[in-house]
């Protein structure tokens, strides 16, 4: 009995490949691509085939890039004493949306996770201590995540960057911009506390 | 200052508009795409150009299929006298997997829905009637969802098909297999009892 027609589920086993989309979901996916106009199957089916063709990571950054070193690296108005480390593109991108920043990035991909098998070799933290090893960099911001993977690798990091005579900072804890107090875990409050500042 | 690249936006904005992704879910499909190798950024690629080139709608079901008509409307072993109404082609597989049916089908592609502008001559319901009136079919089986759209649709279809002198069904309602009769809405228990079988 025919169910699915071969091309169905062979895209619908690609689909299901990506990260959150399950069977369920993949099959839902190509019937909608299956019901649009062919020119718009065409319009995601080149635009995958593209972003492979055309982007890449970054040689120094690894943050991903259409040139390489990136316009992050290579633009003249940023300071290269102060080097922020992240753990994905897209966190790159909220610094930058936050426009507090004017130094350069390294990003990591990824966080230690030893449950996972994650541990420093499958970071970028080699090219990272080549970076530092080179004497430009005054300070590193660790930008990791603050969940418990993130926390373990900034401490991790810092542990190897302090002896090379580096400032090591991390992004302050606080209140949310917005928040009512109320709501605030205490946690989050004892940091704001501790950290508090004149007025 | 550039933040994504050309490409890299392009794919997002060709991602969101697949149903249920949004602009978040794509930047993460596609930085997914991004890290993996170029042949399975290919394999993706081609299986949704080759949906679209070989996969239709059967012209008569209205089910998907590389052949037209499809396998299910060419089958000698299957009942001509039995037509199993369904919005979507997955009801059909859903309905090809219980193994209980035998006859045709037909896709409406859709439910009545006029809080959201679907109405009758958006679904494939014309091309129904013109397959009943041909005079084959003796019984319509209404296998519409059983949400509001659905038995809308399924209350519709009968006051359409009665009158041509053709028995019109439902799926039943009762307990599914498996169910602790304690957690089962008292509107299923309802229907349970008033279809309540000899044993």
């Amino acid at each position: 009995m025919v169910k699915f027609t071969p091309s169905f589920n062979r895209l619908v086993v690609e689909l299901s490949k990506l990260p959150g989309i399950g069977r369920k979901t993949a099959a839902r996916l190509a019937l909608y691509i299956l019901r649009r106009p062919l020119d718009d199957a065409c319009a995601l089916a080149d635009a995958i085939r593209e972003l492979k063709e055309r982007t890449r990571f970054c040689s120094r950054c690894f943050h991903f890039t259409e040139e390489d070193p990136c316009p992050l690296c290579t633009d003249m108005g940023r300071d290269d004493h102060l080097l922020c480390v992240v753990e994905e593109p897209q966190d790159v991108m909220a610094i930058e949306r936050s426009r507090s920043y004017r130094g350069r990035y390294h990003v990591l991909h990824g966080s230690l996770s030893p449950l996972d098998g994650i541990g420093p070799d499958d970071l970028k933290i080699d090219a990272l201590l080549d970076r530092l090893q080179q004497g430009t960099v005054k300070e590193v911001l660790l930008a990791t995540n603050f969940d418990v993977e993130g926390e373990a690798t900034a401490l991790y990091l810092a542990n190897l960057i302090r002896p090379l005579g580096i400032r090591v900072t991390r992004l302050a804890h606080g209140i949310p911009l917005g928040s009512d107090l109320e709501y605030v875990d205490e946690a989050t409050v004892n940091h704001a506390v501790e950290g508090r500042r004149e007025l």
